[in-house]
Order: C-alpha cells, then structure tokens, then sequence
C-alpha cells in the first residue's frame, strides 16, 4: 500500500526524520511518502499555527489522491477531518492513534509533550475523542519543537525525568509521547522507563495497514462524504473540487 | 469600537450582507468593518472548506491588528482559538455566542442549520463548549448555505417548519439560527414563532460591545498568548509572528 | 431599559454598593434600581441561607414586575429559575453571567469566592451550567460575606494571593469573583494581575442590556411559561398568581 | 424514631395523605410526623412555587428540631440541602430516594410525573444525583398535582397508560412515581405493570430507619456544617441561627 | 426474611466474620445466611481474582435459590448483575450499598481501601454507577486483605490516618469503607474521626431489609430477566438453566 | 506470533469457526490457536453467562501462557482486565476493538448484534471505553447466538434490514457486528451497505499484529500487575498464581 505520512509543519528535515521513521516500522509491502504543506509554519505550538497548516493539511491530501492511508504526523491533529473528507482511505492522526493504542494496554495513560501551552490542544482531542478516563495527566516539558531535530542527551533526559514524575503523579501504566518530533525517542524511552512508551507515528502506521488489509476505509455516508463542489477563490482556487460527471 | 466582522468564506455578497446585519444592531459607537479572506471556499459545507476557511481567518486576524473586537461570522467557529491567540481583543464565534444567549432565555433549544451533513460540525461545538444539555436538538434542512443570499418565501417556509418541529420533538423554548447566513431571517421568525430566535452574529455584536465596554479582553496568560515568533513558508510567509523587539 | 439589580440578602449596604456597581457600567440610557427582599438573611454563607432568600427572590421579581432585565446578585444565583418563570424580561445570576464571559476569554478561569463552605454551591452551579472543563478550580478564601463591605488592604491581598496562587496551580487564564459583593475591587485586582478579573454584575449588566437591545427575552414556552394560578398561604398569600382574565 | 415527613406545599389534605401513606409502611418503632409550612404554595407545579416552598421547608426542619429523620415530601426535593445543614439527622428527598432505589432494581427507569412543565426540575435532579444513565425517560401526564388527592379510575387509568408506554419506549424496568401524592397508587399500579413501581415517600422512609438504626446522620464537617450565626430579617426573623454558646 | 451475606472470596474466617457483622445491624426479623464459593481465591486483590470470584458468586446465588435479600460481599461488586438476574429477590454489592448512602449524607466522600492496584476497580464501580461528583478520592492502603482478618491496633491506625488524610485533601464529610473485611472497625473508625463512617455490608444489610418490608425486588423485565435455558459444560454443568415447563 | 483466538462460550463450532474467520485475515506469520474454556455456558446472552464464562477466559489465558497477543472473542470482553493481568502479551476484547475501529472510519457507529437483554452490555462497554459520543444505537436482532453457526439467507435479511435501519436512523456511517459469531457475515454485508461493516474478531487480530510488530505489550505497572500469589480453592486451585522465586 502507499501510504503518506503527512508532517503539517514545513521543516523538511523534520518531515524526512518522521517518514524515516515510519519506514523502520512500515511492513514489507508499505510504501511511506513523506510530505509537508507548501506553505505554513515551520513548527506547530499553538492555535494559530495550527490554523495555518490545517489548510495545508487540505493541500497534501488533494495532491496526494492515491494514497492508500493517510498519517496526519503532528500531535493536533489538524484537519483530521478534512482529510477523511477528501478521501476513501482510511486516516488517522498521531495523536488519536496514540491515544487508541495506550488505552488498550493500561488502564490509564500520560502524555508529555512539547510547550506547556500547547497542552490544551492535546486536551481538546483526548475530550474530542472520548479518552477523559484514561488519559490521565498532559505534561509539558517546554521543548520547543525544532529542538527535538537534533536532541542531545539532556533533551532525552528531560523527557525521560518527565515522563517518569509523570507515570507516579497519574498513577499511570504507559507514557503517549506528545510530539511527532519524539519518534525517534521512543524506543530508548521505553527501554528505560519499563512500561509501554507510544509514538504515536508507528502506532498509525501499523493501524492503517491493519484496517487497509481488511478493506476497511473511511466511510463515504454523511458526514465524511466528499467535499461538495464549489469555487475557491485565490491561492486555494485548485483546491476547490469540481462536480462529479453526470 | 473597531468592530471586525469576519465572514470565513469568499463571498462577498454574504460578507456585506452580514456586515450589514451586524452594522442594524450595533451601538452608535461602533464601527463595523466586514472582511472575508482573500482566497478559500465560496461557502463552507464540510470539514473540508472549514480546514481552508480556518487559515482565512488567521490572514485577516492579522490584516486587522487595530480590531477592538472580532466576530467570526461561519456557524462551525474556524479559527476561533487562533484568533483569540492573535488579539489582545474579545473574539468570538457566532455559534458560541448563539449558544451562550440561548441558554440563557430557555431550559433548552434547538439549532435549526443548513446542510445535514454539516450539523456534526455542530454538535461538536456544543459538546466542546458544553452545552450538551442546554442543546436538544440539531436540524438540517439541507437549504445550501449561498442559497439563502436570496431567500425567498419558500426557503423561509421550509426553515420555519423545520424550527416548528423542532420546537415540539426537542420540547425546546428558543431556536438557535445554524448559519450566519441567516441572519436577516431573524426577525421574522421570531415573530412567527413565539419563541426567542437567536442570530449569532447580533448576539456576537453585543456581547463584544458590553466585554469592551468593560475592558475585558482575550486572556494573554497561557494558551491565548501571543504566538510564537516562527517562519511561515510559502504564501503564508507573512503571515508568520516576529520576534519581539529586546 | 429598567434594570433591576436584586440583591438576595437583607444588607442594604451592600444592596446599594452592588447597585452603584452597576451604575458604574451601565449605558445611558440604563435605569438601575437596586432591592433586596424584604425577610432572610443578612448575608448568604450556606443552603439554609440560600433557602430562605430564595423565596426573597420570588418576592422581589413579583414586586418589580415592570423590570426590562433583571441581575439576581448573589453568586449562588438563588430562585434564578423562578425569576425567569415570573417575567418576560431576560434575567442573568452573577454566577451563571462570570461563568459565561470567562469562557469567552480564557480556556480555563478559577473562581475565588468567600467562605470555603460555599465552594459546594458554585460546583453544583458550574456542573447544572455545563462549564465543568473550563472551571479550573474554586477557591475559599473564607473571607465573610460582610467583612467585604468594608474591605480593607488585607482583605484585598488575601483575595489577591489566593487569585495568583489559583492562577498557577489550575493553570488558569481569567479569575471570576465569586461573590457579588466583591464588584468594587475588580478593577484593581484586573490591573494587578494582568489576567481578566470577572466580576459578575458588571458583565450581567451588559449582558441584559444586549440581550434587551435585541428584543430578546425569557422564553415562555415550556418550562419558564408564566406560573400556574395558585392560592398561597400565610405571609406569602400576596406572591400567588391568579387566573389570567378570560 | 421521630420521623418527620415534610410536605413543601400547604395543602392540609396532602399533608395527612403522605403521612398516613408513611405510616402505612413504617416499622413498629418509628413515629411518623407529617407536617407542612405555614405559608406559600397550595401545590407545586414550577420553579416559582418552588422557590416560595423550598423556604417553608427551612422553616419546618428548624421548628422540628427533634425529628431523627426527615423526608421531603415533594418529588422536586426543595430545600434538601438547607434540611441537611440544619439538622444531623439523616434528610431524604422524595426523588433522591425513589431514583436510589430503582437504581438497584433495574438497569434502567423511567419517571411518570404529573405536569409536563416540572420534567425539567426531574431532570435537574437526575442529573445532580448522578442518575443520567440509569434514568431513561422523564414522562409527564398533565394531571394537574391536586387532582391526585381525589384520584378516580381515570386518573389512575391514565398514569398505567403512560407507565406502559415509558416500560416500551425507554426499555425500562421500573417505574418511579414522580409525586409524592401519587404514594397511594404505588400497589395497585405494581400490580398491574409487574414491575417494581417506586414510590419516594415509601422508600425514603424504609432508608430513613435504616440509615438511622445504624448511627448514620447527616455529616457535619464541610458543606453541611450547621448554618453560621445571622440575622434574619423581616418575618423570617425566627429562622437566623444564634450564636453557638462559647 | 432470609438474607444470604455472599463473601466472593474463599476465605472461611472472613466469611464468618463479615456474617457475623451483618448479624450485629440486622433486624430481630431477619436470618443472616454466610456462604462462600466452594472455589477460587482466598482474597480477591485484582482482576483475575475476581474473574474466578464472579463465577463462584453465580454458583452460590444459584444454591440459595431460596434467599430474599442478597448482599455481595466484595467491595468490586463481582457478579452483581449476574446475581440480578438469577433471583427475584433484592441483590446489592457492598461498594454500590455504601456509595448510595454515603452520598445521602455528605456533599462528598472519599474511599478507603486495601492495595492501591484495586483502586481501579472501584473507580470503574463509581463511574458505572454514576457516583463521579460524589466520591472526590479513593485510597489505597496497601494493606493484604487477609491481614484485615486479625487487624490490630496498628492496621487501624493506619487506616484511620489514611482516612484522616482523605477527608483534608478531598474535602470530603465521609468516608466509605473499601472492604467488606473492614467491617468490624466502623464503629471505632467514625467515633474517632467525627464523621460517618460507611461500612458497606451493614447498609446493604438495611437497605435490602426496606425493600423486602416493602415488596420491592430486582425487576424481570428487560435485563434482569430469568437467564435462557441453556447446557453449560464441565464443572459448570449444575449451573445451567433448565427450560421452564411449559 | 502465536495469537491465541479466546471464545468465552463453549460451543467447539463456533469456537472453530472464530478461528478460521481469524486466520482469515491473519498475516503470514502469524500462528492462529483457537481456544474455549473447558466449562460454561454454550453460548453467552446475559450477565449470568457471562459470569461463568469470565473465569473460563481466566482459566485460558492461563493455560496458553506462551500467547503472544490474545482476542477476547465475545462482544461482551468478558475477562478482558482478568487477561491483561494475567499476560505481558497485548489483550483485545472484540467490541473493544470493534469500537476503537469504528471511531477511526465515521463520526457515528451502529451496533446490530442479537439478543435485545445483551445490549445493556454493549451499554456498559461503550460508556466503560468512552465512546458514548461516537456509538449513535444498539440494535438488537433478537436471533440467538447459536443461530448464527448455520446461519441461512433468512437471518443474513434479518441483520441486513436491522443494519440499514439502524444507518437511517442514528445518522451513522458504519456497522458493528455485535456478535463474534457474525463473522463470516462480514464482507457480505458491507458490499450490501456500502458502508464499514466492522467486525470485531478481524480488527483485533491486525491490531494486535501491529502492537507486536511494535513491541507493545500490556503495562506491568499498576493495575494491570501479575496476579499476587495466592492459594485458590476447588476445582480452580490450579488458577491461583504461585510466588516469585527469590
């Protein structure tokens, strides 16, 4: 299956890690696109940037028609349900799909992730999503984004003193890593901490495979039918879409 | 006070229309200045024109910096929190602040909207703003959203029976306007029905006048702070915050 | 418009002081009449106060049955619901109006309120309300409700301590004064913290005087329809609604 | 015990009516006493009669200062909270106890009340008690509350009839009575559904002697701390607590 | 009436001990029949413990086909639904007996129980059943069940501190006991702490003695219905339900 | 991987055919092992059946303690925490996974599954996993359980009709088998709908294959901890968990 991993941000570097690693996790027959938004914010920490890439979300899903299955790789979810708008394949974001995984291995969950101020963003989606009583705690470590690019040794010990302050504070079973940045992390995370350590990028991987092998896709029957044809004016003009032939 | 009413689609006859809406019931000292985006959908259908629409409300947030006040004129709130982000001002949404007037004259109502499929939208801003239980019921009439540019007798008719039913099967007391497109419906209705009949973007005007009256602005401790100063790529490159100056 | 600012305890200090309050942010061509009930408590720390004044309520509205808008200015909204039965006119709880607008400005608030004791009656009040998500926290500073009519600088670093403190741990962006009689330190507290200070009769205020300006009232059909004819007994025979003439 | 049932309204016919209903299931040791305000409403059909009621039950609970248990004969439960502050006696509302009750009878209940415009007080209830799983449907047959105490065949007839159709409509199993002058129909309508049929009145009684025969009172640390020494004013002068004896 | 006290676990001494408790409250009336699963676990300290217990609390509420009040004496409530549907008579489990009175007496209360991994289960009883506003902590101990068996003055002072703890950090008036082999330290428990101590065996007691005096039982309407004939195969085979005659 | 397919009822037939429906969709290199308990109920339709049948799930996934991923294959999870506990292997309940599935394609499922007492079950999973908002009904057929091993064109209708139904009127975009022994039904029925027709055994096999791929397992801190050791009397004495050597 080709399957794109959808990084709403701009920072290629970014972008290529996160493709990178959703290939290590990809089985065999998986073909993993990496891409961003032509435009947007080089990092998403806060609503307004987040505004802006929710757009650019739309533009790589309308570009992208033959994907087979859709990661949106940022832990907002933006335009989650845009794109399942836009398409038959089945998509999931980071963050849902993270939030899925650990509540089926504890009883109750933690995330850590990035700027303090983007915790309520986090909160909004575990409200949106129904996991209230699971997700027990969101901790923020104040990391700025492009900072987990290249992350040393203190970075890693940072989240790792968080995540296990954390795991005691919520009398949670699994740590939710808040950030598609932190992918990289999660193996050696988890080595450490001895409980189950989620990326949220793999986990999405391994969950569009799973529903793609059993021919299972977004449902096309109300709300996520495809877009109703119209004119977009401007710069947005090709994204519109065209009415179906008769 | 500079009034900013922002129409997140591209029509300019809806964004005048809806101006003007706002300019009947604003106070003697208020000056309301309409504006759309400058690119995005026509009209907003679906998760899809929302997620473009959503960066059009980021543009002209920015684009109007000197707003005191700013109403975002579509029922499904796009950009909401990425506005409140950008201004020190009150903003606010036109279902938001449907909901909070309405729940404020009766025990419970009823939205009355546009396409059925968009009432999901809806529904998850009752859920994210609580107002679950003040809100009994959300009806679409399928009435596309440019066809009430020019309502005509039978469109009126066709929104006024479904309110109707919905007053009775929802046991509901007032009736939220699901569009902010309806708004010169308003008076009419309520007049027909017996029952408040609240339009968002006149509930909007005036609770932005009374939170500026009292200096009340939008929060800039935590997650409405000011955004982070970042490169934007693309088109959106202006759109990107600067760093403070030392 | 006539508004009246029905104070539910028998303190006429602070039946006046809450009154100038209003004056203070009311339009002009707003008439502000302040009342308490004639019976009850001097000051309402607890359910029995509350119950007693509650029927001080009813008494009240009864009594000014030509107001356009009514405040119920106690911070349990006591005989809100009653209020709304007995007139067509909108009418607005402290509690319920600080709620509202903090909403609006801040993705979560804390209230600071009086005796600790009380904290029971604003939970019941947020919970009944639906802003379980963006009330943070509510705090007892178990300041009586009287030693606020002469507040002195001790009383207003106490509540400002409490409000900063409150302001950390709930990870809050607005603070609600939870008592009515702390109107006239709002200003002063907003200015100190650099947060939106809430002080619910002001924003009740300029909430009825939108929703009046737009020729939104209670609703009466269903729950808030006029009260049944009754006969009542005792002291309350005078407050029992006869049949409308034929 | 003393056992004091509290009618919130001032029919005298009612009044004896629940107290012999009380008597009729009370255990050899348990003396009931009915008793009801001095002033306010002859029924209780809305939240204004509400309001005038809820303080004839403070009134009633402080003249009854020996009672060792106390119902609150109304199924709106007015006053129940003020009733626990003033007493450390254990203190049943109608509804609490009812909704209590067939929580342990059945996966599911529904309510069948008298006028449709008290549903929404039910449901206040339901949802402050925690009851909103399990109460599955709140029916009202417009039977005005006074013409239950002269209640023909027909008005029986009419009350199975809307019982059977919530038994259906809710997929319930039980049916809660939802006014305590409705405590003599209980039997006979269990009869004839074969289903448990709740009446408050009965139920709270039997919780009443049992909370009591183990020592259980209403707690005195916290919210339900005896009322704080006031003044009261105008006729409800007698009510004020004094001052504790040093 | 014949009541069966049903201990979930194994464990003959704590069988008799908690019969023994419930013999102290139960009414001149009433015959308190103990009875224990003749297999699996000798305390039940986690979720697999209770998947045995379960099938042991349907094999014993089958034996005693004759009971008219059954009282499952676990504070995780194993097999109360399956318990329901297998008689007529009234079914409680201690944690639901003991949430239901607690929160007729206090605004809150907070749990006290045994290891802290067991927290989980009453959580989970707390949501289902609705207590989510009431209950405000639960607290683990750790101490073994088993230990509660020959508790000396030590385990006591450690639960009474625990408890002490609770009440100050919860703001909870009361404390519910989380094991039904606490029983025995209630009395002492709430004469030290000054607030109701909630043993939830001794409630179950009372409350199944008022339904029963009241002719109210588990209703066989719906969910509770007698379970459908069926062969059930090993060991099991005896608990089968055989096809009514015809 | 070894996955060990776990059918909580009896019945070798259908125990057979949730095997093969498994391995169906299993990948390559995974090991399908069919399971049942060795006693209880043949098939499962109410709380009563599925008491025993828990601690057949217990006494299985002790016996296959070399499984590397375990289906709980019944739409009623039962055992699901008791698994978890008892295995480091990941653990899925089959409407667990069914639901987690559903939640990923549409804003809004349906549940069609057999008899109507059992869907009070679903209720209670739906509401313990969180997903209230996204589960718009639950449709029971009232086709017993056994029925669907040979299940004809006539049964195939039945489910087809009430599935189509179920789409109108809870404005769902896809079905949920609510039964593992539909199965095989699966895929016929979605190419009749048109919409996602979900079926629980499949779904948890491919998310269980990713967990492993992943390496995620069940948190062994907390809840979900080996069993203590613990002696169990009768027939499930080889159930109790011994000590840890030193």
């Amino acid at each position: 299956m080709k399957l794109l991993v959808l990084n709403p941000n701009t920072s290629a570097a970014m972008t290529e890690a996160i493709a990178q690693a959703a290939r290590t996790v990809a089985a065999p027959g998986t073909t993993v696109v990496g891409a961003c938004p032509s435009f947007g914010p080089r990092s998403i920490e806060g609503f307004y940037d987040e505004a802006v890439a929710t757009a650019g979300v739309a533009e790589q899903v309308r570009l992208h028609a033959d994907a087979q299955g859709i990661v949106i790789a940022c832990f907002g979810d933006p335009g989650l349900d845009a794109a399942r708008e836009a398409t038959t394949a089945p998509v999931l974001g980071v963050a849902e799909a993270a939030f899925h995984a650990a509540s089926l291995l504890a009883t109750g969950f933690s995330v850590v992730t990035t700027m303090t101020r983007t915790c309520t963003i986090a909160e909004h989606l575990v409200h949106k999503y129904g996991f209230e009583r699971r997700c027990r705690g969101i901790h923020g470590t104040d990391i700025p984004v492009l900072a987990l690019e290249a992350a040393g040794d203190d970075v890693l010990a940072q989240i790792e003193a968080c995540a296990r302050d954390a795991l005691t504070r919520d009398r949670s079973g699994a740590i939710v890593l808040g950030c598609a940045g932190m992918a990289s992390l999660c193996g050696h995370l988890q080595q450490r901490l001895g409980v189950p350590v989620i990326d949220g990028v793999a986990v999405a991987v391994k969950l569009l495979e799973g529903l793609h092998a059993l021919g299972l896709g977004t449902s096309k029957q109300g709300d996520y039918a495809r877009p109703l044809p119209k004119v977009y004016a401007g710069w947005a003009a090709p994204l519109g879409w065209p009415a179906l032939p008769d």
